[in-house]
């Protein structure tokens, strides 16, 4: 009897061509895209530890393991794909995340974790046939929990990993049905005991979730800064009474103090010039929420955004004479119950450099942009050296459906990204 | 060996004097109050078909036992107790409800539950003693959710009684959970098969939750009229984006657009001559009420009530002006998804007098009020002849867990219902 061999491909096959590997991306893509997918739409709602993101990440250890990745999950759910090269040297880490908000696009964070996977199962293939050029070890990252929709806050993943948050605190959290992240995460067989090795870099991909690179045709954002923040949770607190029957003036309308809150937000913006300032209310719940009862209490977040911190500074002091003046207009109490705030906070200018000039040897377009939005690597850049990469979004669509970014950005994106991860393997940024 | 008598009252047997009997309706107040009650307040938490108040109702159909009536539910879970006096006669009904808000008031609807049940236990052992008074027989109801917090809309009970709801529409009304009231009735056993006999007159007390009556030192409120109203649910869609990326122009927020309609009606009052508009918002509801996510959706009621029907057209159309002013500044859509009106609503001139001369008989100060609040009554006056009645709230509170009537209030609303109801088992209004 003959054993015969097995037909899989084996591990370490090189894809023969670059048009192979962009082909082979572009099919795992189109799979990858099918977790959680919203029926008759183009996006997604796969929110952390829900089934469809437990599908994927079964779909995923499976791709990395087909490519030699060992597959791992550490305490908090964070899903890593090793690959060791040079044993006991640190690992260059890339990656981003695969949850997504409710009804949201298939690129934002899925694409980085994707390409990430892609570039390393590039640059591994290349390092096994030349070991020499290795200093580093390759992992790839999904991140848990990045968009803190179902579990709030948001880069939960990251936080523990890089000590910004406690393990304990972030597994007790709970969804709004009362699910700890614990039991989410065991739910879908998820939360593992796996101690992260040495991480020497980090890099991330992302789609932009703006408009400019598209406006300005450029192909690969350098990210260079976050914008300054001021973010607040409010609680705003009335009086229960009869909608109907309580005189006008008798009543304290914690849903009035609220929605006066919501509306001065947006006209905080008029008083910055164009595109200085971004607030934000998405969140709100009132209490008892009854069509006859007058609220009392709502819990709202609002958020500023700015490049400046100035801007941040005086939209801050402006919202706080409005909240002054609702509490006092209102008859309600109105107290921040948590807030957090940043300055403009940058990506080190090396990362910068490095992916600049990769993008020249490669051809492609690229500029200094800022990221207003928060991400892994906003977490990572301040424990390694990093490299934040953008490509273009259409119309700059982003937490929507109709999210879009064309299949040529995706690939130029994983070119540039394999070119950064073969520099950092190579001990580029130290 | 002797047998051992039982220790509990005779069923009708009589209460020696009229203390003994206010003294026996305050305790029975008592433990009745005890139903949900919120730990730490005088209030009570004990929405329709809820534990509290399937527990509530098995207590309350015992004390009916007790007093010898037969207790029956019909199929939308209105609980009826029964005393024939006359065989074949038609009843008298009286009652209100004992389903709260949630943390609300111990004595919106279960007050006027439990004198009326006093007062047909005091009526029926007087026409048990002289059965030649009685024209009628009597029935004392709990209204199945009243309050129309859980299961929308309110007063589901007396609306299916009365023909102005569907049965099975009304049975397949869906809870925030997903619970239909078919469920929850038979999850407490409160669902049954009940056919009400022919009901010749009405009556129902209930606290004023409102201030004026305290203020003029009435002791009955002799309702006369509901004030009109115009009731509106409207859905704001906007469009989903990352709400810290987004461009503010390119933004179409639809909470944006709900908390200016939020506003826009409490400014809307002060169009209008102090006391002449009543405007609320009590339910809120944001999708997909993520953090970083620019709402897609709101669903908002909204209600106009005046005593002018008037004034309620002027405040519509000026409403309507501001819907399409934020839908075109704030670029959201704004649609009526629900709306429904009444005129100024009058109950019968002769019940208004039937109750004015019982409280003058009895010494009691009386004045006509209207109502803002919507009652059961208010379904049971377009069938049968109705008396409506009100006793003070302390400071007008209502739905709120400090919600109170003096005992020497509650009582003197006792023996003013306990007439009525002995003129109208009499035949007084026909």
């Amino acid at each position: 009897m003959t054993q015969t061999p097995r037909s899989q491909t084996p591990a370490s096959s090189p894809a023969t061509t670059q048009t192979d590997r962009d082909d082979e991306f572009l099919a795992d893509w189109s799979v990858h895209s099918r977790f959680g997918a919203v029926e008759g739409t183009n996006g997604v709602d796969r929110q952390a530890a829900s089934a469809a993101d437990g599908e994927q990440r079964r779909w995923f250890a499976e791709l990395l393991d087909k490519h030699g990745f060992s597959v791992h999950r550490d305490a908090i759910g964070n899903q890593f794909g090793l690959l060791e090269l040079v044993p006991g040297a640190p690992y260059v880490l890339t990656g981003s995340h695969m949850d997504s908000q409710p009804t949201a696009g298939r690129f934002d964070g899925a694409y980085g974790v994707m390409s990430s996977a892609h570039a390393c199962f590039a640059v591994a293939d290349e390092l096994r046939a030349e070991p020499s050029k290795a200093k580093y070890n390759l992992a790839v990252i999904n991140w848990f929990n990045e968009e803190g929709s179902r579990f709030k806050p948001s880069m939960m993943g990251s936080n523990v990993f890089t000590g910004k948050a406690e393990l304990e605190a972030a597994l007790a959290t709970t969804d709004p049905h009362g699910v700890t992240v614990a039991e989410a995460l065991d739910a879908i067989g998820e939360r593992g005991d796996f101690t992260a090795p040495e991480i020497a870099a980090y890099a991330e991909i992302h789609v932009q979730q703006g408009r400019s690179m598209e406006e300005d045709g450029v192909t690969i954002g350098l990210v260079n800064a976050t914008w300054a923040a001021h973010k607040f949770e409010f609680r705003v607190t009335g009086e229960q009474a009869h909608s109907g029957s309580t005189l006008m003036g008798d009543r304290r309308d914690a849903l009035l103090g609220a929605a006066r809150l919501v509306v001065a937000a947006r006209e905080l913006v008029d008083e910055f010039e164009p595109g200085d300032l971004h607030t934000a209310c998405g969140e709100l719940n009132v209490y008892p929420n009854s069509p006859v009862v007058v609220a009392s209490e709502v819990g709202l977040l609002l958020d500023l955004r700015s490049p400046s911190a100035e801007v941040i500074a005086a939209a801050h002091e402006s919202l706080m004479s409005t909240v002054a003046r609702v509490r006092e207009e209102v008859g309600v109490e109105i107290e921040i119950v948590a807030e957090h705030s940043w300055d403009q906070n940058p990506y080190s200018e090396d990362g910068v450099e490095l992916a600049r000039s990769a993008a020249e040897d490669l051809g492609l377009t690229s500029a200094r942009v800022m990221t207003v939005a928060g991400h892994d690597s906003t977490n990572m850049k301040d424990t390694v050296p990093t490299v934040m990469l953008f490509v273009p979004s259409v119309g700059g669509v982003s937490h929507n459906l109709q999210e879009f970014t064309k299949d040529e950005d995706l690939v130029s994106g994983l070119h540039h990204l394999t070119e950064v991860v073969r520099r950092l393997a190579a001990g580029a940024l130290g």
